[in-house]
């Protein structure tokens, strides 16, 4: 009998949504990444129970889809809740006995950027990550046998630390099951590896927690970096995020 | 007497060519990085005692201002001299027997690209840098008193460690003369930091040493990852690099 050995398939890492062009998205599984705090908010959401999660780019169309969808509408700029919509961008206001059962349409500026990019690309899968969902994440790209982009949404296009973080660690869990060549996928995952048994301390040296923080959002931040604390599969499908169960 | 405190430089890493317009570089001191090969290269040209480096980022316009200066043309694609130009891009080749009182014209991709672009985007003055001439580098930046930038080139616009290693070198060795709120560069020092001291070996891993360790370039990378052994400083002056001593 000849075994023919299967290659495996590739992994990168997008440091922010300006650099997205330069990776081949069609028909791979791309990763949202926005450790702070879009994705850690709606991993939370969905984990309890929220029917749907709408990500936009804009207040406005925030506030049209919600009353669409009769919707809960979420957005801040600079740590207050933007003015026409209800709620804002903590995962702290969304427990089960709040979201369960709604749809929740949330206006994020990087995340959902680079949502809408990657969708425009033909990824054949988008899903959102962060600490709170890590090993939810892990599996779904352990189960696929597809090419996987790691993309971090940054900040106004820059790089920043805390997204990269959580790309080192996924691939921390999935090295072996990939053909990694990329050196922006060593550096998160040597990052991690450097960083994580003082991730509390660590976090606290990053330029946006120091934004952040100065709106008093440091519990925030602490939950968005807590691993499998909502453990859900926000997966994009006809518009919206759902959870894969 | 009252002593004003007086507040320090910023200082930024731009990790590639396609972020760079995400900065301030109006002003800036501009540090060109592209550890494999080119600005290796220049450095020990320039300090081998070559009268001016001309980088050109095509090889016509290569061969056109080697015509106009009778300059040395140097050129590589793929570990090959590109015809019609005489000479390779290892800085092996420009001993001083050889390269002084001479005019290089160089062609490179990453590295000519990104000071082209910082020279439109009015730049104070634009320096090369790699560990040949880290400490030169070092020196003038601590020396101005104003923002600077170091700009990585990394390989078509995207990432490498190489060039990172080194903007995290030079970070050590200026942090407390600059004010520094930049993610890129706390990601650059942490991993010098945590690399330094097994250098040759960590390099051994990234993307670019397996490119060109194809071409039997290992000893010529090992090079250009030593640190001082062509302590010259490229300042790029009416179109050429000419060594600022």
């Amino acid at each position: 009998m000849n075994a023919v050995k299967k290659s495996k398939p590739s992994l990168h890492t997008v440091l922010t949504p300006q650099l997205l062009d330069l990776y081949e998205i069609k028909d791979s599984i791309v990763v949202i990444i926005d450790v702070f705090r879009a994705t850690s908010t709606i991993a939370t959401a969905l984990y309890n129970g929220a029917s749907k999660v709408i990500p936009v780019d804009s207040p406005e169309l925030c506030i049209e889809v919600g009353k669409q969808t009769s919707g809960v509408t979420a957005g801040e700029r600079d740590g207050k809740i933007i003015p026409g919509l209800s709620y804002g961008n903590s995962p702290s206001e969304y427990p089960r006995s709040f979201i369960e059962n709604k749809t929740l349409v949330i206006t994020t500026t990087n995340g959902t950027k680079l949502l809408h990019m990657a969708l425009k690309q033909g990824a054949k899968n988008i899903i959102t990550g962060s600490f709170p969902n890590l090993s939810k994440v892990v599996e779904f790209l352990k189960s696929q046998d597809s090419p996987v982009i790691l993309g971090c949404s940054g900040w106004k296009n820059k790089f920043n630390i805390e997204d990269v973080l959580f790309a080192g660690a996924v691939i921390e869990e999935v090295k072996t099951h990939f053909d990694i060549q990329c050196d922006s996928s060593f550096m998160a995952n040597q990052l991690y590896m450097q960083q994580k048994d003082q991730l509390t301390t660590y976090i606290k040296t990053v330029t946006h927690w120091h934004r952040l923080a100065a709106f008093g959002l440091e519990e925030d931040m602490l939950y968005c970096i807590s691993r499998d604390v909502a453990p859900s599969l926000p997966i994009f499908k006809e518009g919206a995020l759902i959870n894969q169960v």
